[in-house]
């Protein structure tokens, strides 16, 4: 099995950090992929990167992650990639969208860095490592 | 949030007895339908019930894992369900069937009982206790 590749899309820049720090923590160094919004992820599949997993933020500028979930289920390359949704809304309606627009899973971000760290560890142990994709 | 609720699909008793002993170990004792194959799971399914989470064997007589993916994927009532395959097949044929046929995730069971745990505590940390469902 090779090294798992993540998308990592969210427009803010602490969040970026504090991800890219937590998975770091997990021991997931290379082969991750940052879009600072949905139309540079859009971009970045289109431009051919086939990751493991897509970690995506909802509310962004311009291209919001309904419309990146929207883009990537419609487009028979990417359609199978699965799409863990991390925000920080626990809002029924967005859940509810979510799940409707083709995500595969809703994880709300927590506030608190230490309970961050665990769910993003939670979020590879699964995903990243035990998971298997198809080659 | 409600307690999970979980349909644990196998037809290989000890494979069943062994799956409740994980989630038990896990702290879910609760809310566990369990179909001895997959007739039975589609019947519990039409019958009403909506699980979290569908942990689903591949290799069943009469109906097997692929045929419970058209069933659940077919039916708008369930098709939002996740369903990660629980498999001792590793073949990358199996892995592409079952994606093809709509399976949210894919793992590989193994065969040893403390890794089997670990497994099973990793599958319900993400989709049991992480995961949002839509109400």
């Amino acid at each position: 099995m090779t090294a798992p590749t993540i998308l990592l899309v969210d427009d803010n820049p602490n969040d970026v950090e504090l991800a890219l720090d937590a998975l770091d923590a997990c021991g997931i160094r290379e082969g991750i992929s940052v879009a600072p919004g949905g139309t540079e992820a859009v971009a970045l599949l289109r431009g051919g990167i086939r990751p493991d997993l897509i970690l995506l933020d909802l509310k962004m500028p311009n291209m919001d992650g309904l419309a990146v979930l929207d883009a990537v289920r419609s487009d028979p390359r990417t359609r199978m990639i699965p799409v863990v949704m991390l925000t920080t809304s626990g809002e029924e309606r967005d859940i509810a969208d979510c799940y409707r627009h083709g995500a595969t899973a809703y994880v709300i971000k927590p506030l608190d860095f230490t309970q961050f760290r665990a769910t993003v560890r939670t979020i590879t142990d699964f995903w990243a490592n035990l998971n298997r994709r198809p080659t």
